[in-house]
């Protein structure tokens, strides 16, 4: 079996639930994935504060759990992925990484709609980093992470909207830029006659090829494991006992 | 089941052989691998033209075999990869673009040591396109690639060679830039401590990746379906009369 | 005299004789232009498999003619140049590239007009290894190749409004993406009062200057002559029994 | 008077002290330093991890001193700039941004010298970020942080030998990259006859800047202020009530 | 005392008027601001032609005050800008570049708003240059230099809609393109509710910075100083007879 | 007849009868070559100071020529070109422009080897504007400019010896970074088996080349002409009363 660990770094625990089933539905035979929720931190990831404060949480959560065979940060800012990287024993893959090589495979140009556009931003610089900036565009539904799930809103005609505009402008195929549109990626497909990628089933691909390959994370460089001594008591460390 | 062609673009059984090999080890247990060697065109792929010349027999063996899953190229220098996933009815990966999403995910600096100092250029190209530039620098081992398989050839030794001198300018992670080197990644990555990607092994788990998503190539824009009209007589006349 | 050998990779003969009296037009007084029609391969080249499979015609139209003291590859993808220049004895010229390099030095901004939205992404992708992604945009009329030659078509309208786009947009010189528009760049140029280029004229005159500074491709790097004998056998089967 | 609160984002109150001596001997007559010591993180930011884990401390700092008139992060890794960008009242400054650009205006190409080599793929990366990639290069001199301040080290000795090697290579002006070598900058600057761009330094002035031409952090768009409520109890929640 | 010289490098002398006044605004109580307007040269600087006549008069100036502590340039081309570094023996800032600098510190994307269409692609090119192509995008208001000090001109009102544009289109802030426009930079901010940079006061912070940090340009590499016997009699030809 | 004007920016006469030479060597026969020294300016151009000096001469000479086809600017900073672009009545070719367009069309890496280490970081700017960034590397072989003109001087071994470290490091082929080095390129091309361009003699057919396709500057956007009447008294002055 691979044991593949998802971490939501938000403090949804619904919005787990939606990823741990996206992620079912893809994985292997043989593959056994855990998903759990963050114990502490924001309750949407929006923009760089949320994603800092949501880094603590998801580190322990990887620290806790160093039997797992690959890990996977279910936010599509990728929050905390080189840290996690530094410090997990397992690879760790981000979602929106892992939805841009997939997409990148099968299509040239890349539609990435997000949710609100202050993230549009952060999202960019992803897509840079990653070596996606000639090839995806980032754009956004104007829909709050947590309005995606409420029903009755206008969240999904709007994500269609923008999806149809991003099509327009040339996309060849679409990323959707949240871990809690996963149910959405099949049926938007079909609508849209293009591949619709979500990161979270684009995620457990890349963690279940990294697992097969039996390939970590190097410890060379800049991923060199962190020196632990500097953080005895780390967490505890955080919540100073008597201070200021 | 899940059928995976692997088409060898030269004409080269016998590193069709060694490909297949390292494909089989890391496929799943629900993978199906099927090698193939190009009917027609160069003995090695070394260079632009030998790449011009590979793609007619690349494209027939994709066209012979419609009922696969997905195809991989198994050249590093992604010999005809666009127009392989234009005519095939299934997502089409290359070793080359494989190798370097799956060492980015597990390192920020890769080393690609090919063969023939000629190749590098044609490499550099790939790179750039896949996006890699500021991350990846290519070298060569000046080993032809028929000589990789030569029994008592200093091959294995310059390759080493080079691989060092990768590590010393700053890669924290190997990828192996010819498909004949598929045998040695493991014995290397042990030597050296480091990550070490071969491309056949990586890109057998991006097609599991694309075929277990259901994903195939996008046919609105660049890889839109060729007019085959067009073509009348023409691929009869690249196909062989007797087959070898 | 200066013989330069144009080589349409197209099967169309009616589009190379278009092509010859452009390149008639500019030729020096003591140039020859031979232009010819590939033995095989597609009638008109749009997009990545149909470039692939015009190639071993284009080459074999080079490797027929090598007492020419320069090539021209005219078709707008600069379909196998990178092989090209590696197997002829003389440079040779692709129409895109010698298109921007003349533009680049007469305006800052240049509108690349291309025929269908399917070529934009081949097309960018060359204008970014030319090294004009800064500086040059690509568009299409939406006019198939095939019915810019044929009469009353709206082909030239289309052209014209999409000429009008790119000026908005701040291009300050047009480039004619497309080897079959080679008749309309003076038409064009005067009525819309800035520099239009056709890649066929700037081809000719790109030839005449590497000729006449007797400059050719490098034979040190990527251009290395291809090692021959891996392909005994391979050209022949390429070369259509009876043919022109 | 303008206030400046420096936030040393480590937990070495030494370090603290350096920085403040370095930020005294710069300022304006009107301009008072208050320079802090972050209560909860590593000794020392070496690395994606360290610097994941410095962030809440240091947005803690700011958010404790809403008065000030502009902030500065005291860590060449501008550790948690975007995320204090966000939160802070006022502009927030990154030393290592602060120094690119003052070295920027003086000299065109920039050698960056910092500590240990695994910080080099994270300064590079903000190089990158800022627009200096073209211009700036990173080298190690490796020396642990904390080695800098220790008495009979051979830390500036190295220090030394690797700004001696960044001028052969071409710069023309030194960056020292990293906070606990503030006190260095004017010898060695007299040593080498460069300019030798300390980043505390450089960011007292660009604070200076900010808050003399009242200018603040844009609430529009990726900086826009984070959604309070999703963050009740911040720093508690931090602290899981019953640890797990 | 502080002494900054700020050239004026075109020779309208009521534009000089208004730059003092925009950096007297910002000037630290130690800062002394001269400003002086170019005794030879156009009567505005719009585009590449003007540019290269404004610099003789615009090195004059600088050379005629050899005791400043640091000079401006106040046109936003920043023109001359290399070759006044080259000459002044203090710092020289460019508006254009102080502007980015300090916009850059405060928003992720700016919005450029310049005066001319004709001056689009050479703040462009500065931009690329300075290192914030992914950032910044310039956009022209269509208003004449001279014409934004003609009461009763439309001018503002088109600068209002520009501006309004650059903001729909992403921007977080804006910056002024032009020199004349440095009255306006408050009350647009205050009107739109972002951040909008004046480059002129921008550039008196950095010259500040520069002088206080008793840093200058290095003259190591190609700032390096003029071999000044190469202009026996250059100079003298360059001074008008009678100054006007 | 087509008449290029070829300026010497430089007020150096012998380095002009080498270019003058060096240009008749490769023109057409029906081109009438033309090259005059600059009235005024620096006797030689060696980093942004000698440019900007330079400028004015260079457009003199233009504007005194009306009646030429084409122009070349024979200094290899390309000093002036955009302003000259704007000015001439026809086309304006910049040597190094015109190198780098003939090299790159026969070689995929350029090595340029220039004069002075000064002279490095313009024309890596250069380099870039060009889109040869990542194509071309640029070295010094550390001669002044003059001294390759004194006989007995070490100045061609030097560039020899820089010659072969950059085909060591990769270069396909060799651009030569000075117009006073127009002489020596045939001599190298044999001695290295590479082609050796020289930018006085690509500069030549790139004239002959627009002049043919009858091409000239685009006049709307960046090159749009000078307003002249902001310049009245101002060309007066720039014009020596007694032409030496």
């Amino acid at each position: 079996m691979t044991k593949i660990l998802i971490v939501n770094p938000n403090t949804t625990a619904s919005m787990t639930a939606t990823i741990a089933t996206a992620a079912q539905a893809v994985a292997a035979p043989a593959t056994e994935i855990v998903a759990v929720t963050s114990s502490m931190g924001p309750a949407s990831i929006e923009g760089f504060y949320d994603e800092a404060f949501a880094v603590p949480g998801l580190i322990e959560a990887f620290l806790k759990a160093p039997d797992a065979d690959a890990g996977i940060i279910a936010c599509f800012d990728d929050t905390g992925l080189d840290a996690a990287r530094s410090a997990a024993r397992y690879p760790v893959v981000g979602i929106c990484e892992a939805a841009l090589v997939t997409a990148g495979q099968i299509a040239k140009r890349i539609g990435i709609v997000t949710t609100l556009p202050r993230s549009i931003v952060p999202l960019e610089e992803l897509v840079r980093r990653y070596g996606f900036a000639d090839r995806a565009a980032v754009t956004a539904c104007d829909v709050a992470v947590l309005d995606l799930e409420k029903p009755g809103s206008d969240a999904k005609a709007k994500l269609e909207a923008e999806i149809a505009r991003a099509l327009e402008k040339g996309a060849d195929a679409i990323v959707l830029g949240c871990a809690g549109m996963a149910d959405l990626a099949h049926e938007l497909s079909v609508q849209f006659g293009v591949p619709v990628v979500d990161g979270v089933a684009a995620a457990v691909k890349q963690a279940e090829a990294l697992a097969g390959l039996k390939l970590t994370t190097s410890r060379r460089g800049a991923y060199a494991s962190p020196a632990g001594e500097k953080y005895t008591g780390l967490l505890e460390r955080f919540a100073p006992a008597s201070k200021e």
